[in-house]
């Protein structure tokens, strides 16, 4: 089938590498803003040719919207004016609730399917796009009860080629969950990225003495405002909660430290060793 | 040469395998309260023998100590009783003030090397160590003035056969930069844990959408209590002051979050994405 990719970056390019792989892609559009990641795109062989929105919306059986979510909220109702019972659209954001609510009551509603591929990395651009990238993760679908059964079962066949595993629930404990495994992730690792900054003037001194420790809490710091300011923004009162909970929790151990108490600290370590348990 | 290692653990195991590789161990004694870990590095063949602290400390050319830093702080004077003026001592604690400190006054303080090598995992015991583990990393030596010329050479020969860069600081200085490059790192990611533990209760909902961010920052509160309290026991005071700054950190993004001043984000985390620049 044709398949157009709005938003040609790293997550859109690696599925369309993929998806090209297996065969399920036999045309794909790109479509971006940014011209440049259209020439990048097309001589990474990612797509086959770059168009505009509504040419691109028009010709494909299957479109993906991969752009950053305030974005993609804005896009997805004048998408779904453009298309006819025929096609189908998903979203690959990382937030969930904002971009259901958008198009509730739209007449196209359930030609969309909502989707997250639980992946990414610090990076962008159709340079870092790789076609394994979603191997093995976990691919969210929300809210799919409001898909036609035949947009739906396609978006399952487009995820299933992208070696995901799926997961079905709803946009609001959709949120609620991402704000705990990925959205606060980030925000430590700005913080903590802040932190040394402020304080280790001497950036030479970081670079060389960087473990491996170090490196791995503060991989996430790379990533881009484009992408993560939008999604705060939507998931805001989730976000919120999450690090207000945090914030408690590290004040534990300022309080376990400050008061020499060092079977609490012990404690507060023991319980977060569990986390062994839950993952590999 | 004749090596002892006191603890067969991740950090001495890893050390044992590496220098009998580069041929400058001929004969490795172990030495370990835990038994199991005896057994286990037999086994393994990362020691020749095991035996006891007397008897491996006086057959030793060379000692390394390999033991949680409290434990190492109390060792190190009985171990520099045992030993002649042709023997040297190396530690490889992540704290550097507290052993440096409990033996400044010791007769034989010059036959002892302060070093660190900045390298671990969340893992411990003899069956998780790997040869290649210090490849690439930072070695740091502390007061080198302290230690004689004989010994301190020798210490470096065996940094440089780990294939370690070596870095020469004071004691103080290390454990401040520490507290900024790998301790804080250690606490954020407990307390990340805890936090998901806490609010999380659903354990299959975090094993299933955990995204490889999430595994990556949360991967060091799998570390063990018995390495880690005493580390920041004897780092207090710098942990706590980057502790307090982190958390100052963190209450930025509370504040841009609740006052929706979205510029302000952008702000911060383009600031954090600074690291780019530092960190590979």
């Amino acid at each position: 089938m044709k398949i157009s990719i709005i938003g040609t970056g790293l997550i859109g390019g690696s599925m369309a590498l993929k998806l090209r792989e297996k065969g399920i892609a036999d045309f794909i559009y790109g479509i971006d803003n940014n011209q440049q990641h259209i020439s990048e795109a097309l001589s990474l062989n990612i797509i086959d040719a770059g168009t505009d929105l509504e040419y691109g919306v028009k010709n494909a059986d299957f479109i993906i919207i991969a752009v950053p979510v305030d974005a993609a909220r804005k896009l997805l109702p004048g998408v779904l004016d453009l298309i006819s019972d025929k096609q189908t659209v998903m979203d690959a954001g990382s937030t969930k609730a904002g971009i259901v609510n958008a198009v509730k009551d739209h007449p196209k509603r359930s030609r969309f399917v909502a989707f997250h591929p639980m992946w990414g990395t610090e990076n962008n651009g159709p340079g870092s796009a790789v076609s394994e990238s979603f191997t093995g993760k976990a691919g969210v679908i929300c809210n799919k009860e409001e898909s036609a059964a035949d947009a739906l079962q396609l978006a399952e066949k487009v995820a299933e080629s992208l070696d995901m595993h799926l997961i079905y629930m709803n946009a609001e404990d959709h949120d609620i969950h991402t704000a705990y495994i990925s959205h606060i992730s980030h925000i430590t690792s700005y913080a903590l990225a802040n932190t040394v900054l402020e304080k280790e003037r001497e950036e030479e001194t970081i670079f060389q003495l960087a473990s491996s420790g170090f490196s791995s809490t503060v991989r996430l710091a790379k990533s881009h405002p484009e992408m993560w300011v939008p999604i705060f923004k939507q998931n805001k009162e989730n976000v919120l909660d999450v690090l207000n909970e945090h914030i408690t929790q590290l004040r534990k151990f300022k309080a376990a430290l400050e008061k020499e108490n060092y079977e609490y600290l012990e404690e507060l370590i023991s319980n977060a060793n569990r986390i062994r348990g839950i993952l590999r």
